[in-house]
């Protein structure tokens, strides 16, 4: 990495940095290389270390560095693409999706999801939590709202929590014919127990997709899935095979 | 808002203390209300600044504070729900859609929209600048690269540029039939110029939308979009005028 000072430019004295650190990254490190520490990097660029570090969380922001407890600030990899919509409506747990059931709970849901679910406040709803891992890395956490009345035939025999029941609940929803799927994504910031199943500290950036699925003119089941917005890129729609890079700005090469 | 001193708890004191403004905010704050400044809100919640700060910074990430320079720190109104994908595929600027056409410029695009329409390095692409509005906010800003193979008739008595080429481009690409759309959505920074258009400071978090269109068996064009993530939620899919709440966690009414 050069040495040059910064030249006093119009712009923010971080975003300049920014630019110029987007540059060196390109150009001079790879992926997982550690960078200098702070100090260094701040003597280097001529600044203080409050503009290095807003130009870091930057970086860190648009997924260019991962700056982890007792390792440093690496260069990242580039983010993931996971699959959330596709052409085809399906339910959750349908065919080959990615996810993994992990447990289901009966206890009542969220107010806004309540809402959509037209439940009662303190009705209980089957709550499956299943966990999304791809090339290795947990990238997701997702609970489903699945009220009893779009599972009116699961069964005393089964499994009362756990990951049985979560199947068997998925199961049951299965044999209601899906009429739609309604999706919206947000940022947000990831609860303690998000955070803990995605290897990240709470509040960490997290995009959330919040699904409504349609049976039988209602609001059937409700996901709000969690992803880590530091590794993942969200498509939609079936790119047939070919990769979509939606940070063009990010490549030098 | 109350006085609660916070006790020693196992979770991070400012994700405790997210939590406690998050119920204050529900239940004692109305949209649009300024909060008290940071020391007088970091005593009476018995934290340091620096935890507070980093509270107000996750509230923020969540989009239930807007902190503006000048005004201080206020609650935020609900997200937005801003349509980004239908059921069905359509170019922009086609029909009814909520986009402003504001320029064109004939410029090389970057190496990964490149990439994707297979055009020379230096080969110049209509760049077409579009931004969409939403209650009278400005929402997101777009940049649309397309081709010169896409719009092969464009004619040369056309305006040279300005809103009027903009859709002048956006004419000659709806004569191709549109096969099909593809999506990726990941969280961004914002660049000086889309901070400028969406008024917020350089840096902010943007959700970025990169769309590919295709016709013609290829690329024939590539959006690369710019939503502000504090205001915005973005829905895909047609949710028949049903909101969709996709932060359940937030309502506490």
């Amino acid at each position: 990495m050069g040495t040059t000072q910064l030249e006093t430019v119009p712009e923010p004295k971080y975003w300049h940095l920014k630019n110029v650190l987007t540059e060196a990254l390109d150009s001079e490190f790879s992926v997982g290389e550690i960078l200098p520490n702070e100090r260094d990097l701040a003597a280097r660029y001529g600044v203080a270390r409050a503009t290095l570090r807003q130009a870091l969380e930057q970086l860190e922001l648009e997924g260019r560095l991962q700056r982890r407890r007792g390792v440093g600030t690496t260069v990242a990899p580039p983010r993931m693409g996971v699959a959330v919509g596709s052409e085809e409506q399906t339910w959750p747990g349908e065919g080959d999706d990615a996810w993994q059931a992990a447990d289901c709970q009966a206890a009542p849901a969220p107010p806004a999801v309540t809402e959509l679910l037209e439940t009662g406040r303190e009705e209980d709803v089957h709550t499956v939590r299943r966990t999304r891992v791809s090339h290795g890395q947990p990238v997701a956490a997702e609970l489903l709202y699945v009220p009893d009345a779009s599972v009116p035939d699961l069964s005393g025999i089964d499994a009362p929590s756990g990951a049985a029941r979560a199947r068997a609940v998925l199961r049951e929803l299965h044999r209601l014919e899906l009429e739609g799927e309604y999706r919206a994504v947000e940022l947000g910031s990831a609860s303690a127990e998000d955070a803990k199943e995605l290897d990240r500290l709470p509040g960490s950036p997290v995009l959330v997709v919040t699904t409504r699925f349609y049976a039988g003119g209602r609001t059937a089941a409700v996901s709000v899935a969690t992803y880590r917005a530091d590794t993942c890129r969200l498509t939609f729609g079936d790119a047939g095979g070919v990769e979509i890079d939606p940070t063009p700005e990010r490549r030098a090469s």
